[in-house]
């Protein structure tokens, strides 16, 4: 693996970088495949990685800080490419009143389901809302994620859309960790917008999407196409709009039924499509053509107790890019574990561990159009990486829990 | 909750202790529901609950150590009544193998499968095996666990079943953690006993059981009784010298098939059977006769893609104490979490919230004939409790993942 050295060797023939490190195995995800380097050192400067590879062939370095890892392996930071960590409210009684017996009506009744998510969420302040999402944020960063992509899609208002992507801005800006926002106000009809869908949509397009953008609150824009939610055509609308203010879309399609969500979100260039459980080998076709990326959502799959599962052979053999992620949610998907969601793409998809693990770097960056400066260890990419105490990568899928890292390095330096 | 005070007031009027604990919503589990304690206290004397109950009805203590929870929940120690976390050898290779395609057959023929882990294990030394097992022990521990059951299995013959009783021996001994030992020689036929399951029976029963017997190296006996194991008339002549021995048994029983070995197990006043997928009705009955406990499986349960799922509706239905366990194994459940269990039991069995938490608390214990002593929150009992970062117990088990306990006390003292 050739790479470039960017620095200059310095009068004493050492080139200087700000931080080494050595001593494990680097499980590089370079093209999705583990490609690993044994032995090898990491040189960080200004928080990239100025040169990777095997100890024994590593350039004379000078460096204020030097790690020895002891062993181990090291992978790329993980990347948790769909969730919606922001949310109001707590449907853990919720859960626990339908495993008691309550049906879905009546807790629907007595104001249940996503409904009152969005009603908390509503009621919350910028500050409750960030101080719950950060709490949840913990867990995902102890298991060494260091890019997450948080939606909106709660408020299913002006006023609490742009308090939701504010709050993630606010995350942005305050944790040790990259953060991307992505607008789904399409998420669900509004209670107040219902049966009238259109004129929500008319909203979204006409006021918020133009609001969102032109204070640069979002770098996506999402929506949910499905029976329940919105249609294709509603979907364009908010597709047409997003392309007009230079946001890069993705959709939440083909989770429950087949309306080729996909198919559109491949005609309009989309970063990903979503869940896809539903997805034909047409949209598969689209897809790859596109190079829209599938992220598949075990953690929802596995708690709705689907038994329709994406088709993962289609994705591979049109060479669609699959990503994982969390989809942490408090409905449908309340996960906190990215690692967990590799166990269950492999036990429940049966993708391969490998392919597991592409799909939380090299194709989660992807999805989130970061693949030129994360998602793998390379030379110019981000120094965001985790240390492991363990020897070989399928042991991350195979356990369920397990180890938490011995260290997390993001933008080149320990994370504590 | 009126509780005995076994401390006589001091000459000042108050009652001296170890350690206060207050601050927290108590979920006692006091005969396996929540039975919440709002803003409750602990008084722990000698690494025992000297007095609990609300705060404003605690009688005056003095105690050098006071801790303020300063909100969040408390539950009994965590207990983990099932599991094989002592083996040599790593099977993440073989895991993937599977998902890269590699059938079954040809895994057994390059020696993979159960083999592989008795070929590792009778190769490691004792010090190799205590050290894999303390590793794997860590993330158990770190979510909360106090008390862990810890079975042989894999030596299959006099010196590595006895190597692997001593390990865990030397865990019990060694870790912060109560840890009983169970002497699983008959959980399947070793290679140079093929064709010959009767004479290797006559080796437990004649020569093994009697020295771990007579060095007190396990508290319980166990068999595997399946048609790929052992018939239920072997298990039997194990249970018959178990009981001579004054060795209390428990059995995994109808895993995969039905011999009715939970009705055996009950016949012999087991303290627990163990999976029991196919358990009928008259097994059912039979336990809830004899008090025997249902240990319950999720992981390997989930790993298999097994569509069986006990009943757990007959024993509610018949009063039988229902456990849950991580069965940490290499092969059908490599599970380092038990908190990830309680999702999987309600998830995937529809147990409640509630039941689930009673199954690796109160009935945990039960399953290692610990109630007398573990699994509530009640004067008298150990002073094992965890605190955490929730406000409902019912968080713990929707949550896939999240987080760790702020503290885990363990004997009256905080584990660190």
């Amino acid at each position: 693996m050739a790479v470039p050295l960017h620095s200059s060797p310095s009068f004493d023939g050492k080139i200087h970088c700000d931080s080494l490190w050595f001593g494990a195995d680097l499980v590089t995800m370079h093209d999705g495949h583990y490609s690993i380097i044994e032995n090898g050192t990491i040189a960080v400067k200004d928080g990239r990685i100025l040169w990777i590879g095997p100890r024994n062939q590593s350039p004379d370095f000078t460096a204020p800080q030097r790690t020895d890892f002891g062993g181990g392996i090291v992978t790329p930071g993980f990347i948790d490419c769909h969730t919606h960590l922001v949310f109001g409210g707590d449907r853990s009684a919720e859960f626990e009143q339908r495993l008691n017996g309550v049906s879905y009506a009546a807790i629907a009744a007595q104001g249940g389901g996503i409904l009152s998510t969005v009603n908390a969420t509503r009621d919350a302040t910028q500050q409750q809302l960030f101080a719950a999402a950060e709490f949840r944020l913990r867990p995902l960063l102890a298991e060494g994620v260091t890019c997450i992509e948080i939606k909106s899609g709660y408020g299913l208002s002006e006023e609490s859309e742009l308090k939701m992507l504010r709050v993630i801005r606010e995350l942005g800006a305050t944790q040790p960790v990259e953060i991307k926002s992505t607008c789904l106000a399409a998420h669900a009809v509004p209670p107040e917008f219902k049966g009238k869908a259109d004129d929500y949509i008319d909203l979204i397009c006409d006021s918020l999407l133009p609001q969102v953008a032109s204070e640069g609150l979002a770098d996506a824009v999402d929506a949910f196409c499905e029976h329940l939610a919105f249609s294709p055509q509603q979907v364009e609308r908010v597709f047409n709009k997003a392309a007009a203010l230079g946001l890069p879309v993705k959709l939440h399609a083909e989770q429950l039924s087949s309306l080729h969500g996909s198919t559109l979100a491949a005609k309009h260039h989309a970063l990903s499509a979503d869940h896809l459980e539903y997805a034909t080998e047409s949209d598969v076709a689209a897809m790859a053509a596109s190079g829209t990326v599938a992220v598949l959502l075990p953690g929802a799959y596995y708690l709705l107790r689907e038994t329709q599962s994406p088709p993962v052979e289609l994705f591979r053999h049109h060479g669609v890019p699959m990503a994982l992620a969390s989809d942490a949610n408090p409905g449908t998907s309340p996960a906190l574990s990215l690692r967990l969601m590799l166990n269950m793409a492999c036990t429940l998809f049966r993708m391969t561990p490998e392919e597991a693990l592409a799909g939380i770097t090299l194709n989660g960056a992807k999805a989130l159009g970061l693949e030129k400066t994360h998602g793998t260890l390379e030379a110019d990419k981000v120094a965001d990486f985790v240390h492991w105490p363990l020897k070989r990568p399928a042991e991350l899928v195979y356990w369920l829990g397990g180890q938490l890292p011995c260290t997390v390095v993001y933008r080149g330096e320990i994370r504590l």
